[in-house]
């Protein structure tokens, strides 16, 4: 009997301690290279859709490529952004050496409300690009970069 | 009489050669380069949130990180990607040398649908991650990068 119940046992312990290593790997923290790899790469996302933006409010308005950007920049801004400044990528290079200033690490409240005042009005314009209406996208696309200039003032270097 | 009209004719027809002017300006093309790095950031945000997803998938399953990565993946995946491999951008440097195959601009059509089936999948993701099923989000994040894999297959080459 007691055999048998350790005979039982073991498989389930090796299991266990298999599914926890799985575990552990999948959730391995990504390497401060990938981070401010994929910080710079989601910046660059968010400038190509700014662009495009600023080109439907100045030349010819197109509804839909505006509604397409507007979405990208929120879901974007809502993904996590902050999450990748973490604690390790201070320093150091993704596709270029980060421009993040020493006060992203430093004073991390205030950078966590600067991005969420960007993810707002990230959301709002997806709302007013939903209406087509030129004007109003283009003041509320002026409050958007607004909170990027509010953000890069204070945190991020001069490339 | 004559003159007068003339005054008042010659400022209205320079605005509107400058109204023009800014017009074109606003919508002239982007750089190759510029068009290669904003697809080569794109694929990178997607890697970030598909990396994320498969965390979540193989180890914790965290359903806020799931829903923000899918719908960032969407957003990025519906806002036009297609149009970052415009003819031009055959060769050439973003952050790196183009990985796009020659096939990409010869074979159009094919790279458009494949570029629909990811965006269906990762739109499909979306509503199946707001369910929080964590068995449903892993099936239909298996489909997704059964996309990416086919598409990659034929139109990326190896780095």
């Amino acid at each position: 009997m007691k055999k048998h119940l350790k005979s039982l046992l073991v498989p389930s312990l090796a299991a266990a301690v298999l599914a926890a290593s799985l575990g552990a790997m999948a959730q391995q923290a990504p390497k401060p290279e990938a981070l401010i790899k994929w910080r710079q790469s989601a910046f660059q996302v968010i400038s190509w859709n700014c662009g495009r933006i600023k080109a439907a409010v100045e030349g010819q308005f197109n509804k839909e490529d505006v509604i397409k950007s507007a979405n990208a920049i929120a879901a974007v801004a809502n993904a996590g952004l902050v999450g990748l400044f973490a604690p390790g990528t201070e320093q150091g290079k993704g596709w270029h050496d980060t421009t993040a200033k020493a006060e992203v690490f430093k004073d991390n409240k205030r950078f966590t409300e600067l991005n969420a005042s960007f993810a707002k009005e990230a959301n709002e314009l997806v709302t007013i690009a939903a209406n087509g209406d030129a004007a109003a996208v283009k003041t509320q696309f002026g409050k958007l970069t607004r909170t990027c200039k509010a953000c890069h003032d204070d945190f991020k270097s001069k490339e």
